[in-house]
């Protein structure tokens, strides 16, 4: 996620520097061509990238929203982990017996590595990596064959509170209000998996990059008269106010791809780690997970 | 589901093949015409293309936003199943004695028999295609009679897990729980069949083309004055831009239709198999469904 | 619902019959007064039908999107009643005593009966019209004297449900579980309802008719150095375009009033008249219901 | 609720009347100027008002939707209401013993006044006005204390039903299940009083009047060289076709106002009243509330 | 919350006085340049400010549209949390025995507490400010060691309901049902929190602030031919209209910031204090909070 710090101009530069180039390489093309060929060439009414430029702003308009709403709808359903969390570590102790303090502990612990692996995962990055830190040996050893790995934490959590309710330390209506929150993790982690695999319309962002270079080039012929030394810049100014939203958009439309434009899971897990270890009165917390420069991540 | 991978260019332009020749065709006559009877033909200002142009964007842009909207929410109703399926083999797995552990086995594999048959009926495919491998004769002669196979799946497995109820392998309130999960594999079927059976406003794609056509000879009038070897280039351009946005909305519309463009339903129903057999602690999983080329089916 | 075949061109010309006309008149009327008052009468800036098309393609494109937003939920909403009829059945099926079958054939055929009372209500016709297939006489006396006859039918269903659990073929839990569905239900039709009963704010549509009639004065005005052989064609295909969005949108923003856009209401409760007897092992099922034409009804 | 029917002349044009006077002063002001300074005022590119217009109609666009959206709430809201009142009947009926038939409808009647009291209170009239219909003195005097008569009256019904329950007319589990019917009145009771509450942010209001005088003193210069009498009537159509759309979306943004655009909740309370009568076999039941003209309330 | 009344021009001037003063200098500049280097500078096509004023009013109504759905989004969590707070103190009332009356005040009181420490938080405000007029010193401290006020606040009563069941003043089914209102605190809790945690895309605002700027100086150099004495307000009356729409749009979009924009948590929490005392007949209940001028907080 992108912090409300100065943002370095490097940084947004070089999404589109190979962009930029193509448009000025075709500007001075252009301009070669129509000054070498000035009689054949004909007049270009400016009304020609006018209609381009409406089909842009078409797309333009439905992308920027639609990724907009997937970034958001991603950031919503780990809001929904942070809250659901919570919730589970309240009904756990609201609902099983005091006896089984320890387990509680255990279940918990084993629902932060859940959290840590979903994030992991999302991102392309070893589901594994410090899940030592909230389960055993034997865990880590149960999970490691299944393809997806924080299915399998979430198996463990529901066999155990299973068994817990059938060794008596837990009401089958109580079991049954727990299980609705299994449900709802059962159903973030899908949503966030849909998320990630689910490619935006290719032909969009085909169709989009096509016609800006059709429209950069009918106006680099309808602005012929202009000299170079203007209308070079101007092509470039105009056409990268284009590219960079199509950039910014396609960036938001895939917030699980290790990128500063992502949903920020590292943090977000952390901070459930840090809620559900005060919930269980320990007193050692992490410190909140801190951001890198502009951006957390 | 098109992959980020690169479109073969024929794919796109076979797409518009016709509506192209028609455009080329219209932007030769009315060439011929306004140079043959120039003095008849009167100049057509600029404007009244523009005014064609504004109800052309209106159009597709309603169109681009709501069959993104369709293809969005079938990809979101199996998103659900993926999630609901999960949770129903965890559930099966709280909630019905340990004894009973073969009866878990059917009715897991006859949901992912449902899983297939439902994405073979959306698709207009034979539903019992390959339905061997996950249930017996039996099932398959009871369904066959049914007009809605994966309908008739999910009565079976419903029927089943009340006798499981009946025979004191589940409790009554675990019960009621597995029901709501079952409800909502009725009612993501539903969707998916709702967006399946419900044609798009057709009226729209009749105006849009009528539309386009109208633009493209009041423009062609409009730049008479222009060099028919540059005026009819930028006319198929032009309209191309229109029509590529104009089909790739409407094959987002129909995402059950056995197209490249498809929600990918096989791939998604072999993941949910690979979940559910894992969830099973079975040995022999299959592997994820390979995307054919450039598209995921 | 209009289908994906062709639509006779009568039905569409038909719409904006009286509209073309009056343009027709406003143009050569125009036409007249510019050509005897020449002097009187300035220049019109192109500018200004410009700024008037401006404000007509907001409310339009108000307008498609929120009518659209009607019509997709007004199929939704029948939608949820097939997925919650099909649940229903399954659900008097699990969990009322086998003993109890032929009541719950007695409940499942007024739940048909319900359908397709709802629907012939929606439209204002006789919602007792067929009924005496699915209800007995004694069900059809109870319910005439109600306002509301589909709520009546609900009733009905409801006391009986309630009957079977006092006469305990039906446990507490389950009851309170098939009392959820028949929530639904009362949620579905009174969602149809309020569709049906809430008239879409109608002075946009007053004000967009009057836009255009400005639009096409202001226009007429301002071409009137073309000849009025070209130009009279012109108004009538810009202002058909204008008026034939605004004539789909309002169709399709009024789902159940007997036309041919209306959501196919009668399709869909054979449809799940088929789906019940199905899953009530009935061997005589109706035909689904066939299409009128173009369209389904 | 403005109803299908002719709306007077009259209701339109009262709404903008100042609006459009101002207008008409500005015109022949800026006329008199450009007059008299001739040399003084440069001339106005026509492109000044069309940014304006750019401006002006991105407000507009994101305003009209969003006061439809409020409009559209406030009706799904109480259409909520009706769905709720007719469950909570039925459910009162389905889990209540019938020995307390006579608690049943005091219940069900107290729910009346709860309706037409929530629409008193969301317009600011008196909420207790013509409630002695439906509820008995001690209630009347129990709730008048309260600052917010309807949670009054919500408290009386779920204590009443709580009492049942111990008295044991009412088992814990069925208890429940009218609880979760009672939360929803609730929420929608607090969903209504949100609309009603929050005022629509004004700032854009106040920009859009801003840019529209802007845009009529800039376009009334850019049209200097058109005479007075054309150019006065052109200002004042544009400029009023801009006023009608900002009043209009006013209006729907705040549907509890006592206006003919309200959200129609004294139709829609009687027809509660209807249909719970209806239900509980009520033989006196009252006519529908008759529309007032052209609008319903 | 700004609310119906005058708003004080400074109030919105303030806003953007530096973005005005820098289009003052960019104009002057420009005037200045272009009257020094006449022969340098070409004439620049009004088109071109266009195309930028098209790229500049995708974004506007993008942004605009998305803040003011973060606004109502942060409206409509804290309707819920008002509506569940009302349904809570039913709830206790009627599931809890009545023996244990001062028990459901103290969870209420802590309730009343706990909404006032969110509504702080949120704002960067100390927690923990006046609770003490809610909880007794022992809660006070037991939460102040938790990063967390308010979810510590919401585990007290959390915990306190489950002794009560434990204890037998409270069923285990109605239990489960308060645990579920128990829920909905957490998830608005959370939703409030991933409002103010989450950035809107900062990229669009950089780029939308750099859009306008190339708008000034490319409009201003088209416009060289009119006298700067109108010039220069010309420029900064359209470029302040878009500097004001992107404004308010920012504003809306972090409504918990002690802005006059913000989300009035403070009243909406003083109204819950009142409901919730007169719901437990409390003779005193506390005023509304008094907005602040032409804002409600």
């Amino acid at each position: 996620m992108l912090l409300n710090k100065r943002i370095p101009a490097t940084y947004i530069l070089k999404k589109i520097k190979l962009e930029v180039l193509y448009v000025l390489i075709i500007g001075l093309l252009v301009n070669y061509l129509t000054g070498e060929y000035k009689n054949l060439i004909p007049e270009m009414p400016i009304a020609i990238p006018t209609f381009i430029g409406t089909a842009i702003s078409v797309i333009l308009s439905f992308k920027i929203n639609q990724s907009y709403d997937r970034w958001w709808e991603a950031r919503k359903v780990w809001g929904s982990i942070v809250n659901d969390s919570r919730s589970f570590v309240l009904q756990l102790q609201s609902f099983i017996s005091h006896a089984k303090r320890d387990e509680i502990k255990e279940i918990a612990y084993r629902h932060i590595a859940w959290c840590f692996s979903l994030g992991q995962t999302l991102r392309g990055n070893d589901p594994l990596e410090n899940l030592e830190r909230y389960i055993n040996e034997k865990d880590l050893k149960s999970i490691s064959s299944h393809n997806n790995k924080p299915l399998a934490l979430l198996q463990l959590n529901t066999l155990q509170i299973a068994a817990l309710r059938e060794h008596g330390a837990l009401e089958l209506y109580s079991h049954v209000q727990i299980n609705s929150t299994l449900v709802n993790f059962s159903n973030e982690m899908g949503m966030a998996e849909r998320i990630k695999s689910t490619v935006f319309p290719t032909t969009y962002r085909l169709f989009l990059h096509f016609f800006i270079y059709i429209f950069v080039v009918t106006l680099s012929i309808a602005l012929r008269n202009i000299d170079s030394f203007f209308e070079i810049p101007l092509l470039l100014v105009i056409s990268s106010a284009f590219f960079l939203l199509e950039k910014s958009a396609s960036h938001l439309q895939d917030p699980f791809n290790n990128k500063p434009t992502d949903t920020a899971v590292t943090t977000i897990a952390t901070n459930i780690e840090i809620n559900i270890k005060q919930l269980l009165n320990e007193n050692e917390v992490p410190a909140p997970f801190p951001p890198s420069g502009y951006y957390a991540i």
